[in-house]
């Protein structure tokens, strides 16, 4: 299906896609590009990748496929970089969590030199970072949201698409701006809740910690997600993260207000509405 | 250790605590009290419990422990019917998630006739109710909380102790109020955050739910939990929730604040810093 496949970043997500690529046999070859001889060592000596360089333009000859998965803070440079440096023919797909600004970096980039972008968001990962956390599975029933533009050809879209279903992805499609406005409320809000709680309770008395059971453990679990990352994905995707915020709180002042009334036929009912909501989703 | 064992209201914390009794031959005979015939069949069907009765009178005769494992909102009544027909010599407790009330009660009810009890929070369940859902493990690791006040007899504090540890908790003391800000905090509120959550995602468009990864589903888990019982803690321990709802508000502004200002590494610092205590807790 592809001949060369390069991977830009082979960290969790990127290292999870060559060791799912080379599982699957979907590429003849397989080429990493990192910053440094040691962030790509680890991904050749596991067999992920056939080889691995820190020359981006040596890493891009002959490629066909490549998916740039650095930290969202580098990705408009990368992606510029990579544009530059690579050959015509090229599809050029990236695994960040926000899709607005990529996705018009790309439109402008093509407008000087039309090449190949699909922009993908797989909803894959951990709290853990780094190829020795990746995994040939990662992307196994994960959704992967494609996000086209206008410029998108069909064609590219089709193969970006083909290849997250081949890892084992559920691929989907959604506009760049319905994307960072889905994501900020999924993915983003829950995650910077998940912090607030953990610092409501070191505000109360830190000791209250020491009796937190599974549901403060389940709620929280996303706050100990590596900080670079997050920091990134919060300042990138500012916008639709305070739309998001606007809604939560309407939710939180709704649900306190009806507590606060002291009727519990209409508390009840509307923790049973939210519960059969939440229930559709596993 | 216990000659015959008492447990009102045989659901999922009551029928898990006949289950590990019995199965940890903790008492000579168990006996289930519930409202109905219904109620208490599965127990001694399953034979967690020699004995079912809806006669409280009845289930009371020669118990030396009596564990109420009522929902809260029914706790302070059920307390009450307790002490009137039990035989002198007993020790009561009960599960329930907020202490101020139910201790205030017991205090009220020993002034006018002095019995033992001890009031008792084992923080284990799941979001499932009822005794088809219980469990002889459910407390192995929990953690419990009692919380004696000055009237408590230190020996039925110990006893209370030692049947907990005997099921596999891991006992602790809190006085009443603060178990109830802690619960508050550790667990009351992010349930009530976990709605909001998915409440949010309701009021920005359903769809987005289509897109919720493993991030939102931990998150939001425990809003799928029983509307009935989480009505009841939300009413009774209002005042501590909205203690607890005043910091988390205070600690969701300040990381709005922080992302607002721009400054990536004061960003990430707070979230190092969240991060570090999140971890401690496993």
């Amino acid at each position: 299906m592809i001949r060369r496949l390069c991977i830009v970043g082979p960290g969790l997500l990127g290292g999870s896609i060559a060791l799912a690529a080379r599982a699957r046999h979907l590429a003849g070859e397989i080429v990493v590009v990192g910053r440094s001889e040691a962030s790509v060592a680890p991904a050749v000596r596991a067999g992920a990748a056939d080889r691995g360089t820190t020359d981006l333009a040596a890493g891009l000859r002959g490629v066909d496929l490549c998916v740039l998965a650095t930290p969202v803070a580098t990705l408009e440079r990368q992606l510029a970089a990579v544009w530059a440096a690579a050959e015509p023919g090229i599809i050029i797909t990236d695994v960040g969590s926000t899709k607005g600004r990529i996705v018009a970096t790309a439109d402008r980039l093509a407008a000087e030199r039309p090449l190949d972008f699909v922009g993908s968001h797989p909803m894959a990962g951990s709290e853990r970072a780094g190829f020795a956390e990746a995994r040939a599975d990662l992307f196994v029933a994960a959704t992967v949201i494609l996000t086209p533009t206008g410029r998108t050809a069909p064609a590219a879209l089709a193969r970006v698409r083909a290849f997250w279903e081949a890892v084992g992805g559920r691929a989907t499609v959604l506009d760049p701006l319905t994307h960072d406005r889905a994501t900020a409320v999924v993915s983003h809000l829950p995650h910077l809740v998940a912090d607030a709680l953990v610092d409501a309770v070191l505000r109360m008395d830190p000791a209250f910690l020491d009796v937190a059971a599974r549901g403060f453990r389940d709620t929280t679990r996303i706050a100990a997600s590596s900080p670079p990352v997050w920091r990134e994905i919060f300042q990138d995707n500012r916008a639709a993260l305070s739309e998001a915020l606007a809604a939560f709180r309407k939710s939180l002042d709704h649900l306190e207000a009806v507590i606060a009334l002291g009727d519990a036929a209409a508390v009840e009912a509307e923790l049973e509405r939210i519960k059969q909501h939440r229930e559709k989703i596993g």
